[in-house]
């Protein structure tokens, strides 16, 4: 149970997890923090907060006071900027947590920010979403049976790491442990570079003098694998930029298959594109029934 | 209105065509011609064809004869060997039509194989599917407001072109002409290359030593984009090598993009990856709003 909640950011993210602790009356004060006015207006009008708070100092000296939990769920580019406002008014029971799509780079931004207080961050990332923003987006069960990385610093207490695996558990989900490195890999090999990708493809064929034409006849498989394309151009800068090293190493690995995948095209090797496409439609297949067995084990009450 | 139509392949496609030909009261006979007697037998007991034939010559003069006309829907690379069986037994009257999702290729095995008859030859390619098979998953409305792409040869005559596009106006859908070449380059970027992209993304995964982990955080963006490599191997092996020209050279731009892409995310040019992430987002945009536009102007009866 958390008697005072302060979260920077009442969008999609941060909107939900409020909302998911009220269900489960986890949390008997939610403070939301912003920028700009209307949209902790519409998070009050909407019942996810229970007040608003201004981001300046005095202002967050006042609501951090007796904060047992904050969590981070402004865009990823302002981390930094909001743990140096609030560092020096972070009292000694406060945890804090975040809700940003990279980790090694929070980390080091944390690092920076809070100093000596970096015991008092644990880094996470709920892997949910929609494709909708703002409070209005809120929902109170996004984050049902999702999954949540959290990466623990070296220096964070078991307790305080079991209080944020606490909260995101009463809202549903489901805890993960990676590194901030294991997570910044394995998330530029399956979401970061299939956005770069994706946009890419939209891009290119969007530059071409016959582009109508060719929107014309795009079906359903182009509107599925595009689909991602239609995501903020300016969150995912910020991801890509913040996830830079990681994202190389993968896009490097996949333009070298693309290269051998040419030579087999150009060569009229149908055996070698076939070992290919086959290999990947078993693969997707089996991650299909696992994702399918896991859905299903979590919804008969399994962990 | 077709007393008698022959079709090569009672699955999907040919099946679904049948059974919305029989559903428009637009075939009086319909006959299923395979390599193999269960799907046959399943269509005839599905109510999808009125008789089942098999492919050996005899059976071939029986069933053509008479024949309004022929549909090919069988594996693409089928195509030219269908072409030569029925060619000795193709009366004057008879029109011959195909599925294939290439066409320069089909054009070039037709004039093989039929020679002097190539003009009863009018290619094209219903743009629909899904992601089952055979004689089950035939459906009398799978091209109801879905587009046919017609591309005429120089020989065929008016009156002939206008029976096929009349046969697939019949099951609902709208007919557009591009010439062969057109169609394959079109059919390169917005849909082949797609799918080499998603099949390279899956297979690069797969053959990771740590693909378990990388799978197991692979969420819904994953999933649409890599929707198409759950695709058939052997068909899509097909379709890249009959489309190999066009494909290789969408494939080389593509790259090309990627190089930029590599380079402003290397260089740390936040500019340069948001303005393609927003071309393309913007582009995405305008597509899924002229498709949605296009499909109300269908449903209230526009052409």
């Amino acid at each position: 149970m958390f008697k005072k909640i302060v979260i920077f950011g009442v969008g999609l993210i941060g909107g939900s997890f409020a909302l998911a602790l009220k269900k489960a009356a986890a949390a008997t004060h939610t403070v939301g923090v912003g920028r700009t006015a209307a949209p902790l207006a519409r998070a009050i009008e909407l019942g996810i907060i229970d007040s608003a708070s201004s981001s300046d100092s005095d202002a967050l000296a006042t609501c951090l006071r007796d904060a047992d939990l904050v969590l981070i769920a402004a865009p990823v580019a302002q981390t930094e900027a909001i743990l140096e406002a609030i560092a020096p008014h972070l009292q000694a029971g406060t945890i804090v947590t975040d809700a940003g799509s990279t980790k090694t780079d929070v980390v080091a931004a944390a690092r920076r920010a809070l100093g000596a207080k970096i015991a008092q961050f644990v880094p996470g990332h709920p892997i949910a979403g929609r494709e909708l923003n703002g409070p209005e987006a809120a929902l109170s069960d996004l984050y049902l049976g999702k999954k949540v990385v959290l990466t623990p610093l070296p220096e964070n207490a078991m307790d305080d790491v079991a209080r944020v695996a606490a909260a995101w558990q009463q809202c549903g989900a489901i805890i993960h442990r990676l590194t901030p490195e294991q997570h910044d890999r394995v998330f530029a090999s399956v979401s970061h570079l299939p956005h770069l990708l994706a946009y890419a493809l939209v891009d290119d064929i969007a530059r071409k003098p016959h582009a109508d034409l060719l929107f014309q006849y795009a079906a359903s498989g182009f509107r599925d694998f595009t689909r991602i394309a239609g995501s903020s151009p300016e969150m995912w800068r910020d991801i890509a930029l913040a996830n830079q090293t990681a994202l190389l190493s993968e896009l490097d690995a996949y333009m070298l298959q693309l290269t051998h995948l040419r030579s087999a095209l150009a060569g009229g090797d149908g055996g070698a594109l076939e070992a290919i496409f086959a290999n990947a439609q078993q693969a997707r297949q089996r991650w299909e029934i696992s994702i399918e067995a896991a859905e299903k084990h979590h919804q008969e009450g399994g962990d």
